[in-house]
Parts: C-alpha cells; sequence; structure tokens
C-alpha cells in the first residue's frame, strides 16, 4: 500500500533526525530543544518523500536516499525557523513558533544548528561513494540554499512593491519554494544513479511541482482557518507578500475595490474585518485563476518524468501521489 | 619577507570571496551588498593565514588551501553577523554592523547566505580529492559549526549567572573561538596531506591558540579605546558576559567591589562612568592573570607542532608569527 510506503519513510527519516539532534552537551539543553521544536510539531515531510521516492524509482541505495532526505528536511526546518523572525509569524504547525518560545537569539542559533546538522546528515549519506557523485551532489545542495535566500530577499524586497508582475512572481517562488523541491528530486535520482539528462528531468519535476506547491500554499492562507492551518490566516496581505492571488487582484479588480486592498496590504495595523474585507476582494478576482495554473504546472511536473523507465512501480505512485496531493491539500 | 608570505595569502583569500559573492542576480542587490560588508571592513584573516600556512606546512596543494581557507573566513563572517544581532553589538570593525545597517532581516538572511556560500568555497576546494578525504575534511567543517553553535549556546546562557567558573569558561570559549581556528589548522593539514596524528597535533596548535586568542581578546575588550578597536569598549560588561577576567575579578574582589560590579554587570542602562568603574575593578584583580594565561595557551600551541618536519620554513615562521602576534596585538 501507498501508505505503508509513505510512512516507512517518513518514520526513517524521523528516527534519523532525531538521532543527529540528541545528546546536547552540557548548556547547550535550550539550544536542542528550540533546534528540534518545529520536527515534534508534525509536518508534511513532502521534500524527503520526494527525495526517497525519486531514488526509489531507479533502484538506488535507500539507506543514502533517507540520510539525505533527512538533511533535506532539517535544511527545510532551519528556512522555516528563520523565515518566522523575518515574517514576524507567531504560529507554525499548530505551535508558537521558535523566536515566540525561546527568544529571537536563540531561534537565529537554533536555525544556524540546524544548517550545519542538515550538512552533517548529507555528508554522511554520501560516505564511501565515489568522489564525483559527492562533489556534485554537496554543489547542488549547496546551490539550493543559495537560491533559497535570493528567493527570500526577492520576497522581501517585492513587499510594498505594487508593480510586481505575474513573471517576477513565478521568478522568486522558483527561487524560494520550488528550488528546494527539485534539489530534492535531482539529488534523490543522483543517489539513484542518474546521469546528467535523467537528473535534469527529475529536477524539472521539482520545479513544476514547487511552483504549484506554492501557488496552492497562497490559496490555503486566505481560504483555510486558522486551526486546521496551524498558522495565522491571512498573514500574506497583512506583511504585504506579493502572492499571484495579490499580483492577480491587483490587476483585475476595480477601482473601489483597488483602494479597500491597497489600505490594507502590509498594513500591519488592519483589523480582522479589514482582512477578511481584503481577502474576500482577492478571492473573487483570483482563485480560480490561481487553481488552473496551479494545476497546469502539476501536470507539467508529472510529464517531466515521462520516458524514464522506472525500476519501482510503487515510488512512480508515490511520486505521482504526492503531486495530486500537493494540488488536494487543505493545510 | 614574512610580510610578502601573509599578504600574498591575504590578497588571494580576498579575490576568491570577492568572486564567490559577485554577479547578485536581480532583485537580491541588497542581500550581496550586506554579505560582503564586513569583508570590506577589514578584519586579520587569522584563519584562512593558519589554514594556508598549515598546508604550505606539509607542502600540500596552495591553491586548494586559497579555497577551503576563504571557506573558514567566510563562516567566521557570518558567525559574526548572527553575533552581533545575537549581542546587540553596533560597531565591529568601525562600521555600523550588518544589522544596523540593512536591518535584522536581511542580516539573518546575509549570514544564512555566507554559511551556504563557505560550503560551495569548501566543497571547489575538494573537487577531485580522493573521497575519503573529501568526506573528512567536510566532516571536520561541519562538526565545528555544531561545536561553535554550541559555545554560542552556553555563552548566552552563561550571562546573568554568577556561578560561571573558570573551568565553565575554558570549555565554553573553547567551542566558541578555538574550535574555529583549530579547524583551520586541522583542514590545512590534511589538505596538506597529514594522516590521523599530524592532523591531531595541528588541531592541538589551534585549540591552545585559539584559548589564548580569546583571552587576548576579553582584555582587550576593556584595555583598548573604541576608535582602535572598532567596536564599543566594555560591551562584554554591559551584555553581562563571564569572560576570563570577570570571572576572576567575581572570585577574587572585595565585597564593596563586588557590590559594584555586580550593578554594572549585564545592566543595559549602565553609564559610561559605572562601566568605567567596573572595569577599573575587573582590571585590577584580572589582568595580569590573564596575560600570563593567555601566555601559557600560547606555548602550548607552538610547542604541539613539536616533532613535525616543516617542508617549508616560511610557513613554519607564519605559524610562529601568528602565535605571538595573538598575544601582541591591540585589536
Amino acid at each position: 500500500m501507498l501508505q505503508d510506503y509513505f510512512n516507512e519513510v517518513i518514520n526513517q527519516v524521523n528516527k534519523t533526525i532525531e538521532k543527529y539532534l540528541s545528546n546536547a552537551p552540557s548548556g547547550t539543553s535550550s539550544l536542542y530543544e528550540a533546534s528540534k521544536h518545529l520536527f515534534s510539531a508534525g509536518g508534511k515531510r513532502l521534500r524527503p518523500l520526494i527525495l526517497v521516492s525519486s531514488c526509489d524509482f531507479l533502484g538506488g541505495d535507500r539507506s543514502r536516499a533517507i540520510l539525505a532526505g533527512s538533511a533535506i528536511e532539517t535544511l527545510h526546518t532551519f528556512t522555516l525557523i528563520h523565515d518566522d523572525i523575518m515574517d514576524h509569524d507567531f504560529l507554525r504547525r499548530g505551535l508558537p513558533t521558535v523566536h515566540v518560545k525561546w527568544g529571537e537569539s536563540m531561534a537565529i542559533l537554533a536555525g544556524d544548528l540546524l544548517h550545519a546538522k542538515a550538512f552533517e546528515m548529507l555528508n554522511d549519506s554520501l560516505e564511501g561513494v565515489n568522489e564525483t557523485l559527492h562533489y556534485e551532489v554537496m554543489k547542488t545542495f549547496i546551490n539550493s540554499i543559495v537560491v533559497v535566500s535570493e528567493g527570500q530577499a526577492m520576497d522581501m524586497q517585492f513587499e510594498g512593491r505594487n508593480d510586481v508582475t505575474e513573471e517576477d512572481y513565478l521568478e522568486m517562488v522558483k527561487k524560494k519554494t520550488a528550488y528546494l523541491i527539485a534539489t530534492s528530486s535531482k539529488i534523490g535520482s543522483l543517489i539513484g544513479g542518474a546521469g546528467p539528462d535523467v537528473a535534469d528531468k527529475f529536477f524539472h519535476f521539482g520545479i513544476y511541482l514547487g511552483i504549484a506547491f506554492q501557488i496552492v500554499d497562497d490559496i490555503i492562507g486566505i481560504t483555510s482557518d486558522e486551526a486546521e492551518l496551524g498558522k495565522p490566516l491571512f498573514s500574506d496581505i497583512r506583511e504585504g507578500k506579493r502572492t499571484l492571488l495579490v499580483i492577480r487582484t491587483l490587476k483585475e479588480a476595480e477601482s473601489r475595490e483597488l483602494e479597500v486592498l491597497k489600505q490594507v496590504l502590509g498594513n500591519k495595523n488592519a483589523s480582522t474585518d479589514q482582512l477578511k474585507e481584503a481577502s474576500q476582494i482577492v478571492k473573487k478576482h483570483s482563485l480560480e485563476y490561481a487553481y488552473s495554473l496551479a494545476e497546469e504546472y502539476r501536470s507539467r511536473a508529472i510529464s517531466s518524468l515521462d520516458g524514464i523507465q522506472p525500476r519501482n512501480q510503487e515510488a512512480y505512485e508515490a511520486l505521482k501521489f504526492v503531486s495530486e496531493f500537493t494540488l488536494k491539500r487543505k493545510k
């Protein structure tokens, strides 16, 4: 069963991460508690699932993939901790964010520790592989961090600008979100023995899927409810984020609606009623469009793998399921 | 001349770092400017000098050492940017700190980018070496980041505690400062072809030198003047840092002096006069002791290399000079 396949991967990844974050030396227990906080709060483990499935797809070494998948999840978690500080978010996965619970200094440090621990897991996943593969996987992983940082900088720079185009948005999302997902599938394929062409196809699978994922994330951010979402609704609007939905609405809405929206966008003191009114305007003009664009990217994602013969049919089904789940999820 | 040797290494390292931080993609120019800020402000380049000299000492590949040295300097700079946020410092190398100039969010992100760029340089320094060396150097580098984060957590946890012993201090300093210096000499030796025993001697050279370095740093932090130091004087006292000097004074001072000191330590609103009075008490009880302890560690450092035959006499002289400079420096 596909569910068993997922559960096994998730359990192995959770155990690995737990192992690498145990044994806090004396005087550092807060640091390690803060670092482990978001893992214990759940999460989808989307990136390790993609990495391990991509490796299994090609019949690669499962134990290396589990370590590399744990590395990518740890890296992702580091970015969440630092992003929550930068975006002033106070809830994540239904729990207080790390900086709310331990203070900003400890949250910065916990993110830094996870950043290093991610490299520790990745390096261990590559112990004994040939030097070319070691260099290449490391390079892919490192490059994704550089690109994700650039995406976060672009996202911050977009706030407050009303001239951000859909093209700008897609470029930013590709960097901020899609690149790490693409790195997951690419590294999975490399560990699975892929040559450059096949690795490139897995990379594109992840880029397209990642864009679909972020569009759906933007949608959920204004259509879900806080209890399900586990984080504040409308925070994108409050922070003035240029999501696909906002960009589309700024282009399509009537002048009276635009006036309301512009008063609320990026206004940290906006009331809940104002946020609700603004979100109604955004939904009216952008939801249908955003869903269809996400669906288009999902479809491109899975087509990227056409022509590669799966050595493991279940892994192929897993990647297909993950792509479909990306669109259907509610949180 | 030794000065030419140093200048050549420093120039090569500066050029390498500059190259890896050029070409900011559109929308990320602030991020790259913030990341480059502290490099352009100067700095001693102590860690790359130690790394390259250690490699030269054993007759290793200079171009790999320059890349690895650039990696370690970039890593060090990332820790400075994040530490300045955590310690609320507003001056560094005579310039406003990154978070003062660009805001905290951008400073967190700039540190993260440098963290990744450091790995990029290190991985490139290892391109084509055998897989065992690649794994081992990466592991050493990663471990140092974990340990440095733990040291920073201990340092933060010590603030406000009056029961920190000299032994606690040495353990914290070993992690927070000495480990990265020891990693520099160890990686230099590994790239230079050292086996485990020789690499271990270079590691110990760095640990002892790093402890001496930090003790001198603590001394300079209350004896220098701000113009020379390039950062605020007495900030250790204001933040309540448990430096060797403070620990020694808490143990040795009379009760009237202790009363004054405890009112000022960690008091963010302390006046300049109060800080000066507290620092006089600290100097009286600890300076001589601290200098002699630093000298003892410096001497242990250079003795750690006894019995290893230098393939390059200038590199040996360079390491000796760096050790001596560590004690004599004024900033």
